[in-house]
């Protein structure tokens, strides 16, 4: 494990994110590298998800993963393990990643050498939301035994998310969650977002999730 | 449900927020007002253990309770129709509480009247445990589903925590998570904090952590 590459990236000093997001998608643009941005609490299940996709998609495609966390490489360690490019980033404490510190990430990745960079940001629902990272995409979990309301209590991050994967469905008989009230609370945020119901464990939803990334890859790299 | 009182509280000018934070401990304590601030992941079950713990310590102190929330008022409504004292606080996008945002809360909620306050943080695991919000204990919680490698991921809400809930105990033969592993990380990051494995839906462990609260209340208002 001690071939993990682990980087620190560094907040920039400059005030324009915005720029800074749009830089970014321009050269991943030139490069033919299509960037999602994966965000959710944390032990939603997005490591788990990336698995499963990542069996989906290596065949196809070429994937790399940046694992964003406060501290520890186990993400990335799991990742490795599995066979993906994969590079931690830590974010000195910080609660997101902004584009310029997600540049810093593709740069020590080397961006140009995928079709697909899969950035799992720190397992958070509100700030993250907040900053654009120069995603092209962007795609949310919401685990069952997290409940249906949280649509309600974190709008942004719903309003800025094209995909919304439903995670641990094989566990809903365990919990109180309303499947019909998460469409709802999710399609008041943002009523054009996708919603798919799925389990990363028994790999339930997987595939659509995996044609839908895709699907939006070609589009990206095609235009 | 409309006689939730809602507070939009506001970020202070002031850039000091341990001194706000120990200029509050000193008014709760000429109060006595024992404030606990209870911090976790979005859905890991704050407000259904905070009404197991009001069933418990209702009948023996005077409790209020601060729900804050980026949006909605489904939290304050649960604990009102069960009878809580209860607020609902607004931070205005925030994804943390400040010293003084929670003094406006106190002030709005009449914080004199009460034993205890419990503040029920926004649902995030980074940003809440870096501002000193003027508590006199901090307690996290961390749900089964949520995996036991968290307290790797997020060393300083470990940190700045006595007590950490393990929740959700009722659905462990459903996830793979490992309840002594969960232990040794959680005492890699602070040796002292007690840790009580419970579940506020089938309240096992509730008693034990009404305990702890009623110690720490005592403790407060004799010193």
């Amino acid at each position: 494990m001690s071939d993990i590459r682990i980087i620190e990236v560094k907040q920039s000093v400059f005030e324009d994110n915005g720029k800074d997001a749009d830089r970014l998608r321009a050269r991943l643009k030139g490069e033919g590298t299509f960037l999602l941005n994966l965000m959710s609490s944390p032990g939603s299940g997005k490591t788990t998800l990336l698995l499963a996709l990542a069996k989906r998609l290596c065949g196809k495609i070429k994937v790399g993963v940046m694992e964003a966390d406060i501290d520890s490489a186990v993400d990335a360690e799991t990742m490795t393990a599995a066979g993906v490019d994969t590079i931690q980033i830590h974010t000195g404490g910080m609660c997101h990643l902004d584009a310029d510190m997600t540049r810093q990430g593709l740069d020590t990745l080397g961006s140009e050498r995928y079709d697909l960079v899969i950035l799992e940001n720190v397992g958070n629902l509100v700030c993250p939301a907040e900053f654009d990272t120069g995603s092209v995409k962007n795609m949310t979990i919401l685990s069952v035994p997290e409940g249906h309301d949280k649509p309600l209590k974190y709008p942004l991050m719903y309003e800025t998310c094209q995909l919304l994967v439903v995670n641990k469905v094989d566990v809903l008989p365990y919990f109180d969650f309303d499947c019909d009230k998460v469409v709802e609370y999710a399609r008041m945020r943002n009523p054009d977002i996708r919603i798919v119901f799925a389990s990363a464990k028994t790999e339930e939803g997987v595939d659509e999730v995996a044609e839908w990334i895709l699907e939006s890859v070609k589009e990206w790299t095609k235009g």
